[in-house]
């Protein structure tokens, strides 16, 4: 079966998101080489806009759909980064945006997407299905649902971020981003092995949420109760168009643990002075913890995002 | 009385400290800007060599000096920041480094100085002079003082800071930085005056820390006994040669409290998701809190560092 994106549509995609998405930087540590024993090139999505790298897929799609066509807004559900990135997208174009969130969704995010002009609407993540709710929107409204992950145009818009990383440093060993639903690790690899096959793609996963790792291992789509302080890789399962370019593109999905997560989020802000959230550290970890093999001489670290409450953060 | 420094002396540091001092990012958030009601740009020296601005200024002295003179190694004394910077600049000549630090000094700062190879003497700062204890050691190793602040290199050294920022933004309304013993600030508003007339300069102390702004109600130098949590800026009293260049071309000293530094280091945190030190959350404060006239439309604020202990950090 073809793969539901190539590289060209991430090029694409590079060019259509412009107007919306920042290109950010590239940092390097001293300190962080000389404890992972690798270079390592921090491609800083914390530092995009919306505070995460959400905003280039949904602007891709959104940007991407003709405007008539949106007269209902758009609705999306997600645990944060993807509604505000949503909700930049709809504002963007001048269309009403809907977001379903669980009601223990992290408030910093909450407050963020309200404060792009979004209606939110609460779910319980236990009791309620949130894809119910999403549709029963769609429905009443007659909106065009974003997706978080599993739709070519956000797997693609998710691949310019590895797109600009290496079109910075160059040709790296590795490359490594973090797995929920697989959008971005889906695009991200599809870029870096045409940019240069030999470059080794590598998921990061918290244990507690290792969906990707399980359906690596068993060849097909795996669910699991996701149980992980990374609130933005709680998606149970990979998606049906971007498992098979995972599993075609990437060498395995590498884990790590909770409190891994926790260091890393810490050496990051301390030495770094950037704050990453737990998801975008999981990457981060993966390296600072020796989980790549040890011939790797200069990885590419996609940090996802950044926007932690200042009360988790302190928890740590 | 000729001032200390020139124009032409912060543009030759600017080309004296390349091979060891970083062009820092200048960073815009869109959130800050409407909470502090004028254009903001952050020129981020938390993303210095050495986590502050002060490589800048320790740079340019220690590369100054002829190699020969500096057989003895240098010698410094400083609560952290300045500490490590002298520690870079000496080994990157490769001499030895001697570093005189309190002994309550925060102890990320305490052991990134020694990472980079100084020998650390500690003192008791409610008993102790520092000055005597390095005048002590200079004796001794026949070794070179690297001031803090009071030095035309040191000063010149700083204001590049201000040189870069204004290259990459052009000609802003006002700028402002904070003010310790007056290195920082003497240097930015050499440079910023001499590209620009028309900036309006300020300096930002703590209330608790507050003797450049008596000083300059004064209009002589003043001594307090510090109290603050910014910790960068607890020199009692400003310098013999910088308050002459801060008397002639700074408007005014800006005071901000203990809280709005503590709320100025989360917002940045949490909104432009980069770690700030309380000393370089202080002119922060002073424009997210409204303290500049309400006619100035843009500002660069000079970011002076982000050496903050974690356990500190959660307090707040």
């Amino acid at each position: 079966m073809a793969l539901a994106i190539q590289a060209d549509d991430v090029r694409a995609a590079a060019e259509r998101i412009r107007p919306l998405a920042r290109k950010t930087p590239v940092m390097t540590s001293a300190g962080f080489d000389t404890e992972a024993g690798t270079r390592v090139y921090f491609k800083c999505e914390n530092l995009q806009r919306g505070g995460a790298f959400k905003i280039r897929g949904a602007a891709n799609l959104v940007l991407s759909l003709p405007r008539e066509s949106l007269g209902g807004g758009v609705v999306a559900y997600s645990s944060g980064n993807h509604a505000q990135a949503t909700a930049i997208a709809a504002r963007h174009v001048g269309v009403p945006s809907t977001i379903v969130m669980p009601e223990d969704a992290p408030k910093s995010k909450m407050e963020a997407t309200r404060a792009q002009g979004a209606r939110i609407v609460t779910y319980n993540r236990f009791t309620d299905s949130r894809e119910a709710i999403a549709q029963s929107i769609l429905k009443e409204s007659h909106a065009t649902l974003i997706p978080p992950f599993d739709h070519p145009m956000i797997m693609a818009g998710q691949g310019t971020a590895a797109l600009e990383l290496l079109d910075e440093t160059g040709p790296l060993d590795a490359l490594i981003a973090p797995v929920g639903g697989g959008g971005l690790l889906s695009g991200c690899a599809t870029i870096a092995k045409a940019l240069n096959a030999a470059t080794r793609v590598f998921g990061a996963e918290p244990a507690g949420a290792n969906d990707t790792f399980l359906s690596m291992v068993a060849g097909t789509r795996i669910a699991v109760h996701p149980d992980t302080i990374a609130d933005g890789l709680r998606s149970p399962k990979p998606g049906e168009l971007t498992f098979p370019v995972i599993r075609e593109l990437c060498e395995r999905i590498v884990l790590v643990s909770e409190d891994e997560i926790r260091a890393a989020v810490k050496f990051v802000l301390l030495r770094l002075k950037i704050l990453v959230e737990p998801s975008g550290a999981v990457p981060v970890a993966a390296v600072l913890f020796h989980k790549l093999p040890p011939e790797i001489r200069s990885v590419g670290v996609i940090v996802s995002g950044g926007n932690v409450d200042f009360e988790d953060l302190a928890r740590m």
